[in-house]
């Protein structure tokens, strides 16, 4: 099974390409006050260490905006300005060098703001994101689904804008449930060709948000749509692209380094693998650089060999000692405590 | 956007129904040795009191299924005995009171052996799962895609099942790909209408396995597949069944408890966010019991308001104090400080 991507515009943000055939790029924000620019660029810079690919500040005053200048000479990652009430904040950001500016049609809408808004966009060649979330949609009151609505608010804010030319833009549409946003994804996505940022808004505590931004994105890309993808947690940003990054991979989209493949143990094994398992995720690199390796620790004969066969490297245990697998095939025998060093030696080599 | 539940053929495991309409129903397995019964019985009670609905047990030698009889008489879970290579311990399981067989047809596949299995399944009541996996799938040789192996040798493993008038079957087909285990379930969930267990195998760590079985489970689940479900992570059982609540409770297949809503915080927020929803995370009661209740905790007043007034009770923060929601309309100001406590004395009231 292959996963078909939706033929979607390619727009780019500072040096990053989203939409077409370009690889789903992911997004995180950084949560320092944006015009405290020690802390932004040092959050933004263990984002980018850790494979975030565009970053979005909270531009809450001109402060802020004034602050991307600075922020953008002491960083390498696209800049995007997340702007609400206050379209002049969206000038000074532009002005600043802001690459994106995101916009939400629930609070900044009144015609002669937003073309004062594209013009700047225009003439300084810049990307908007029509960024709705549930919790500040409009056509509160009406009886459409979450979905429409948030679907039909968008449309309705791009008309004017494509009246002028401009479309260099990219969309999303949050809900805080999985349903609401899979649905309103799968509306727009026929609608338009626009690239399209996925994400979940307000998801809850770290656990239960991985889970719900899975579910939701992962069904989302499985059917071809998203070309960017930003995982909301209550949590470090750094989570936030960890999460993200297992998504893509899980679905073959993009590989980071080595993966690895666990039995969940049960009451045939014989040794301690949460151990090894929890070791080696520390030590395994991740990051885009490296070539997609996977690498199978199992705990017994039922489906170890199978998996440590289909493996690049692998190893399943029996009765303390474990067969390490190599391109599918068996090598030696190994003894539970050098299994994580060996393993680490071999991926080196490969 | 409502899902549709794949019809699919009611089996009764103990006292849970699986199939048809019936709740989605969580699986997860003991890590213990069966045979030290103190420790089973222990672990089966923890996993009962966290939400677990069916237990499986490893049954690797005589011991194993002589314990089950003990194991029962210590716990009310339904109890599901997994045997490989070994039919007599089958039957071994089934005479001690096992309440579903799980085979795995890569191992146990001579036909005499499957008809001992199968008539003494029959005599005692009991059901089967034919879990194959894609550690120890046969044809293993051939050409098929992985999805196609699975499905067409468990296929060929019922035929001779149901000539012998034999349908108390769960079927799975767990590959430890994400892409290859939705391609198997949605071939197989055609062509036959046995409930189906999902899951996917030796899924890695516990955070990228929790990431790969939300969308494997996910994304079947909202196509209508699936009857009851295993998530496997390399970690504390209990864990497993807390992801599985996770994902039904995601796509609004079951309430457990308190929802926790949360923005992810970014530069407007001007209070700990995290540390609130760390400590309402511990504290919310997760259960089947309490009725479904959505709690919202959000950072600054762009998607507040709205989320706060979304859920059944809700908190949106400004400048260190935050407006307080109930049922859609605002209450009163509260603050940072007693903003967890007051949350959780009004969720005791509704």
């Amino acid at each position: 099974m292959k996963i078909k991507r939706r033929k979607s515009r390619v727009v780019k943000i500072g040096k990053i390409l989203i939409g077409g055939n370009n690889p789903v790029a992911i997004q995180s924000m950084a949560k320092s006050k944006t015009s405290d620019t020690e802390k932004t660029i040092r959050q933004i810079n263990e984002l980018a260490g850790c494979g975030c690919e565009i970053v979005r500040l909270a531009v809450k005053d001109m402060a802020d905006a004034r602050a991307i200048k600075k922020i953008k000479a002491g960083t390498k990652l696209p800049i995007v300005a997340d702007i609400h009430f206050n379209w002049q904040l969206a000038l000074g950001a532009i002005e600043s060098g802001a690459d994106k500016i995101r916009l939400n049609p629930g609070n900044i809408y009144r015609a002669n703001e937003v073309r004062g808004i594209i013009s700047a966009l225009k003439d300084a060649k810049r990307v908007l994101r029509v960024g709705l979330n549930s919790g500040s949609v409009k056509y509160s009151g009406s009886r459409l689904s979450m979905a429409d609505k948030l679907v039909k608010s968008c449309l309705d804010y791009i008309k004017p804008i494509e009246r002028l030319k401009f479309y260099d833009i990219v969309i999303s549409l949050k809900a805080s449930t999985v349903l609401d946003t899979i649905e309103a994804y799968r509306k727009i996505s026929k609608v338009c060709d626009y690239p399209l940022h996925l994400g979940v808004t307000a998801t809850g505590s770290p656990a239960s948000g991985a889970v719900k931004s899975s579910i939701a994105l992962g069904s989302l890309l499985l059917e071809g749509i998203g070309d960017t993808l930003r995982v909301s947690l209550t949590d470090e940003p750094a989570q936030e692209v960890k999460v993200a990054q297992y998504i893509l991979r899980a679905l073959g989209l993009r590989s980071f380094g080595a993966e690895l493949i666990s039995c969940p143990t049960c009451g045939r094994c014989e040794v301690d693998l949460v151990s090894i398992v929890k070791e080696l995720e520390d030590k395994l690199p991740v990051n885009g650089k490296t070539s997609p390796v996977k690498v199978a620790v199992m705990g017994c004969v039922v489906n170890g060999p199978g998996e440590a066969k289909e493996a690049d490297i692998g190893v399943a245990f029996g009765k303390k000692e474990g067969l390490f697998f190599k391109h599918g095939r068996p090598l030696k025998k190994i003894s539970f405590s050098n299994c994580a060093d060996l393993l680490l030696k071999e991926l080196k080599s490969l």
